[in-house]
Order: C-alpha cells, then structure tokens, then sequence
C-alpha cells in the first residue's frame, strides 16, 4: 500500500532544487532530523517509521505522470530531465528503529547531494513524525495497561490511509495487535476480530446471533453483550451460548463491553460469569480508551482482559503531530546553524554523535550527550545554555545512538519484522526509570553538549548576529 | 495512490460475514452513515470524501495476496472463494460531495447484500469521516480568512499517506492551493512553494541566496525572510532583489513571514516595502496557524495577503476524528434499531430521506426534516423526543438532499473535479446564515421527524425495552 512517487513532496523542494541544479549541482548537505517536544507532554518519545524510510528511498523515483504534470509548472527541459533520472544515493545515520529518543538532539542524519536530500525532506519528515507520535501513543497505553492485551481498534476513524502505518506504529510502541486486515497481512501483524452491532441487529433474537456466530466462529469467539442491554439480555445470552459451546468441546473466549460504566460492567460480568462456572471467559472492553481511561481503570480494579483501543490511539489524540524538523547543518563541509531568538531553537551545527549514558546497572543515566561525529567517549558534558553547569561522564559507560543503516543510496542494516522492533522498544523503554514514564510532570531527560560542539555553535551563533 | 484492495477492512467484517455466508447470504441491509456532533464546536459540517468511496467501491476487490492471508485465518474454503469473486454491487443514496451537513441525519444510505454491505463499511467510514473533518476545518479557517488566499503546507506533518487525501479535502472546504505535488497532480489542484530556511542557510550569505532563487524562479517568487534577522537583514535583501527583479522587467511576488509576531511584522513589512514602492509585493504569513489566528490577525489588520496553514488543517487539529458511524437501518425489509441508555443515540430505522427547509429568500431556514423513503412534501415535523414541539411546514421550500449515485455497484452520477465540489461547498455555505458559521456557541441546526418516521422509531423503540 505505500505506493509512494517522489512526487509525494512540497513543491518548494522541487524549485529549490532547480536553482540548486543550476548553480551548485554537485553540492553536499547533511540534515539533521529531530524534533522540540516529546509529545503528550510524556518524558520520552519511541522513534518508529525508520524501515518504512529506508524502503521508500530505495526505490523513489519519479513516475512519467510526475514528469508530465511537473513539464506545466516552469520547471526547464534539464532539470526535468534530472528529475527523470532522479534517485536518492544519499548516506543515512539513524538510532535504530524502536528506540526511546528525547527532543533537541539528532534522531537522523541524511548526508548527500544537497537536490536529493532536499527533495526527500518531505516524505521523510511525514512517515517519521507521524508513526514516532503513534508508537509513542501506544506505548503509553501499554503502560498504563501492565500485560492486559491490547488491540488495536481505530482503522475508521484514522486519517484515512494513515490508519495503515498507524497500526504498525502501535505495534512498536507495545499494542498486541489489530483490528486491520491490510495492516497484519503487510507487517505481519496479529490481526483479531469479533462482532459488530449490526451484526445481532440483523437477527430478530440476541440469542440466535450469539448462537450462530458461536457455531460458526468457535475458535476466537468474543460476543458484543451491550447491544439491547448488557446485564439483562446481552450477557445472559452470552451464558446460555457458552454453555451450549461447552457441551460441544468448545470455549467462549470473551464477552465485550462496548458502552456504559465500564468499570462498574466488569465488575457484575465478572461476578456472573464465575457464578456460572465461566471463571475462563475473558471481558474485553471498549469505548473511546486511552492511557488515562485504562489507568482509572485498574486502578479500580475492574476485571478487564483485553483493552480495544481505537480514535485515540491511531490518531494520537490529543496531539495532532509530532513537531519533527529537518535542519541543514553542514553544506560542503562547512558547518551550518538555523538561528531563532529562542536559543533553545537554534539548531546544532555539523555532523554529529549522540552518546547515552548508561548507569553501573545498565540503565538509563537520563542524559544524552551530543559531541561532534569524530568524537569518542566524551568526558564532560556542558549544558547547552548555562555556562555553569557541567557534568563528568568519566563513570559512564556510553552508547553511540547514531549507526549507519544507508549508505549511497542502499540500506546497510539487515531488514526488521515489526515484531522484531516492538521487542527492542520493550528492552530499552525497560531500561528508562520510571520517573520518565509518569504522565504527570515526567522527570526531564537531559540534554548536553561535548565542549567542541559547543564551542562550535557558539561561534556561529556570534558570526550571524545583528 | 489510492491502491486500496478490500482487506482494507476491519477483521471483524469479515469473521460477521462468513457467519452471514453461512447462515443468511442472500439477506438484503440497509446501512446508514451519519455522525453525531459537528466538529470543533462548530454549528455545521461540510460533507466530503463521496467522490473517492464511489471509485473505490466500483473497483474493490481481494488480491491474491489477501486471500492466500485470510487462507491463514480459519476462514472456510467455501467462504474463502466467495471472497475472491467479491464485488460490491450495492445501491447507495447519498448527499452531494460539499453540502452543508448536521448531526443525527442521514449522509449516506446503503443497501445491498448484507454481506458487501459489511465488508466495505470500515473504509467508508475511514474515507468519509477524515475527509468531512478536514473540510470543515478548511472552511471554518476560509471563514476567517476572508477572501485572501490560503495554501496548504502540511503535508510534513499530516498524519503519513491522509495528506493526500486532506489536501483534497482541504480545496473543498475553500482552500485555494496546496503545496502537495502528488495531491495537486492528481486532483487537479493548484500546486505552490517557494523556499525553506535550509535553501537560504546554504548560502554563505542571504542576498545571493535570494539573487539566485529571482534570477531561477522569477514568476511567482516569494523570499523567505526571517531566517536570520526579518526587519534587519531578510526584508532589506528582499527589497534590493525586488529592485533588480523590476529592472529584468520581472516583478517579486511576494515575503513571507515564518516566525515572530505576525502581526507587527507584517504591519513594519509593509509600511517599509510600500515606502519603497513596492506596494505590488504581497505578505505571505505562516507558522502554525488556524481559524483562531488567523481571525485574530485580521481583526489586527495585518496586512497579509496570503497565509499558509499546515498542521492544524491536515490533522484537523484539535478533533482528532469526526464521530462518524455506520448503522443497520433495515434488515429484508424490516425496519432495525439500535437502541442506547441516551435517547440520542437511537438510531432512526427504515429507508430515509432528508428534506432541506429553505425560507422565502432561498436560504437554509435552520431545519431538516427526516422521513420515510416513501415520503415527500411532509406538512409537519416533530421534535425527535419532546412530544410538545412542532413545526407546520406548509411554507418552506423542500430540497431532498439524498439523491441516487450508485445503483448495482455502478455509479449513477457524473464524475466531479474537486474544484466543481469546491464551488458547490462556496454556494452551499452562502445559504448558510451567519450564526450557524461563528465559533462560539453557534446557532443549532434542527433536527426533525415525520410523523411516519416518529412512529416507526417509538414503535421499535418500545418493542426492544426491557
């Protein structure tokens, strides 16, 4: 389904790559990709989309439609002409998919001919931002829900085709899995479903739906009890269809809650299903969830199995975006700087390393380091505003963030399963202590820089002032 | 890009519709999709996304690759080889693409096998409901904007491949361009861009950065002007390039302003370029901008000319999703409901139409009034549950809004552009009065039943309480 043409950009890519092809088509730019703020005001992000990238640059092109359409926009026969042959072979350093990474320091880095990393910004920026909002989303979500199952719900209500990455970004940040068919079948995704409504409202009789589904559905059986009245009829039914299933060698899997005092419902489901001897039947629940709902949740320790989980997580509810940005920072080997009169905003120069410190347990320091690209075990860390405030990084173990995973266009890192990268998310967030996870006020990650890159920035800084 | 095969679909539909298949596969259903609150708190909705489902539906089919997944998925032989003769062969009645729509009405009636009926039900409602919220918002923010021109830049930041498909919504709800090539190509829309801080960072100095983009890109050339300094170094630059544009017989288009007070800015950019004779120059405005800002800087007289809008209108921001849903209306011709502790959410049962009241002037009155299929010309219409309310309707006008657009799976209706459905949306919301259309606590749009529908529902009502 990601049937993306080069042509899936911002216009403005293309007329700047036109005056840089006139002018200085054999130049080289590094872009940093990183963003300003982990998103539901959390204290960690997970980044996700990175695959997706590296397949879509494989393979970008741009179509003979393209070409056609692009002919009646002013572009000149040559540059056209490049664009028919256009391909990225640009370089790629990136913190491996499924990561936790915080804001203001490096995620990417796209090194190359300064039209083909141009013209890449955009599709870049717009498969990363918006699954690293999605993963993060879920990630939260199973938190808050220990190891209750988790599926993901939200297709109809997603941003249209966004639902198809949303559902693998899900699975990276921890749900179990999906409701979309397209989604498990292309990332190999676990893909579950039960009944609709409509579905007991096509028959006269709650019973005869249950019946029939139960029939011919008896693996995987989950029965939707709230659609005339949960506790009086939809339930009740349930019961009579499950013990009818027992007699015949099968088990109910589950009944859904979809309206209602969730908490309250589960709580007499679970009551009168174990009355019943159906102490193995699980309560699924659903209804506009997310991380907060599920918290209260159990915390009032309502009795829930499996959490379906739809518009909030697949559309990242309540954050409409990541606030992902690709800056230039070096251009021919010249260092590059965006300046802003919010110093927080002034983007780093030069290609660059990211080092996390790592505790004498393993975990996370809560610090991330950010030196120049040739550095190595850096030694001190500088706040990057308070010239104050230093810290020794001599009893730190440290991890380079940044790999290589394309080189001259070609992938250099073998290729992950999604079930693969929603392992390592489950490592490393392990490794995040705990005070960064909360929801409220989480503790803030820091950010620093090794001497030279500071030293650096500050002299750009003074060399673009007014 | 639309490459959209049936398994974009939710499981359930089909694990419901084997069991259909088994038990009832020549039962006939009748599906209604309307929403239940208008977005962001507004007093309308504006219906998009009609045109899409239409040549989705004529052409939706199970690849191969589908039914060799769902071979996997304890679906039946039998079943399995239904799948892959699918067609959907429905009839649906719909309102036109662009019109001005309210909760708790009808938009959009199915009818068909109960079966295809279900399956396509998840990528209706993912197509419908994301394009009907993103062209409301589009229209509350063309609302605000007046008549200055809007262009959409968010493609970077929509959420991953809904960007096309917002940008398409976006032209309907009244914005005049976008910065989308692929949604510009294939939708017909007008493409635009101009230049990123990056364009300007790669050269050592701003002036020749923007001497080479004029001397490139002279037709329809806007500069960026606040990647160092706007008032102290872009505007001033911008002004010498203009000064030598007007000498090569070509004219700068415009400035744009990316950060900062909007306001002020464009206030000083003005004076200073007009001062300068250039009062042909236009302001272009971007940075996070809504229908909020964007009202506020024109109740400020800013002079802009043109704004660009990114995120907040291709995500919808801050709605996450249109509440959008799909229910069982008849079932072989026998009326169906779905019930809920909220009178409100009862489903309204039976094949419908929609009337329009329109006032003596040709405006909307405020009223729609649902009947039965069966009905025309309705002398009455009667709140939905107060008993005491009421209103004659022997003096309004009468517009059926669901209209025939596809019958046995084929379409009935001529294709339309976008900016056909885009002029449609103009003059529908020009019947439209004002107080329906303001942002706080709006005007509320009525609802009402015909006696005969009124009946119908109470009647069912009645039979399914417990």
């Amino acid at each position: 389904m990601l049937d993306i043409s080069a042509s899936y950009t911002d216009l403005y890519q293309l007329t700047m790559a036109q005056v840089y092809f006139k002018t200085k088509p054999k130049s080289i730019a590094v872009f940093d990709y990183y963003f300003r703020h982990n998103p539901y005001g959390g204290g960690y992000t997970v980044f996700a989309g990175l695959e997706n990238i590296l397949e879509i640059l494989e393979n970008l092109h741009f179509t003979t439609d393209d070409i056609t359409y692009l002919e009646k926009h002013n572009f000149e026969a040559e540059f056209l002409e490049y664009l028919r042959n256009f391909r990225f072979r640009g370089t790629i350093t990136s913190v491996a998919e499924g990561d936790v990474v915080f804001p203001n320091r490096p995620i990417l880095q796209v090194e190359g001919n300064i039209m083909e990393v141009q013209i890449i910004e955009t599709v870049l920026l717009n498969i990363l931002n918006f699954q690293t909002l999605i993963a993060t989303k879920a990630s939260r979500i199973r938190h808050s829900a220990g190891n209750k199952i988790l599926i993901d719900m939200g297709l109809r209500r997603a941003h249209a085709t966004g639902g198809y990455l949303a559902a693998r970004a899900a699975a990276i940040g921890g749900v179990n899995s999906t409701s979309n068919v397209i989604a498990a079948e292309d990332f190999k995704l676990n893909a579950s479903g039960t009944m609709a409504h409509s579905f007991i409202q096509s028959y006269k009789d709650e019973l005869q739906a249950f019946r029939d589904f139960a029939k011919i559905r008896p693996k995987n059986c989950v029965l939707l009890v709230d659609t005339y009245n949960t506790l009086k009829s939809g339930l009740p039914n349930a019961i009579t269809v499950a013990k009818e299933m027992e007699a015949r060698g099968d088990r109910l899997l589950g009944v859904r809650l979809d309206s209602g005092d969730l908490a309250y419902l589960a709580k007499q489901t679970r009551k009168i299903l174990d009355k019943s001897g159906l102490e193995y039947v699980k309560i699924v629940a659903s209804n506009q969830l997310d991380e907060y709902v599920i918290k209260s949740l159990n915390e009032q320790k309502a009795p829930i199995d499996i959490y379906g989980v739809g518009t909030n997580l697949v559309t990242g509810k309540p954050d409409a975006a990541l606030d992902g940005v690709y800056k230039l920072s070096e251009y021919n080997n010249d260092a590059r700087i965006k300046l802003s009169e919010n110093i927080i905003k002034v983007s780093l120069p030069s290609k660059k390393q990211v080092f996390r410190m790592l505790d004498d347990s393993g975990m996370f320091y809560g610090a991330d380091v950010v030196g120049l690209a040739s550095e190595e075990n850096i030694s001190q860390m500088l706040h990057p505003f308070d010239s104050n405030k230093s810290l020794n990084l001599q009893n730190f173990k440290q991890e380079a963030l940044l790999q290589k995973v394309m080189q001259n266009g070609k992938r250099t890192i073998e290729e992950k399963t999604v079930a693969e990268i929603a392992k390592y998310t489950e490592a490393r967030l392990a490794l995040l202590p705990d005070e960064y996870k909360r929801f409220q006020n989480p503790h803030i990650y820091k950010i620093g820089l090794s001497a030279n890159l500071k030293s650096e920035r500050d002299r750009l800084v003074k060399e673009h002032k007014f």
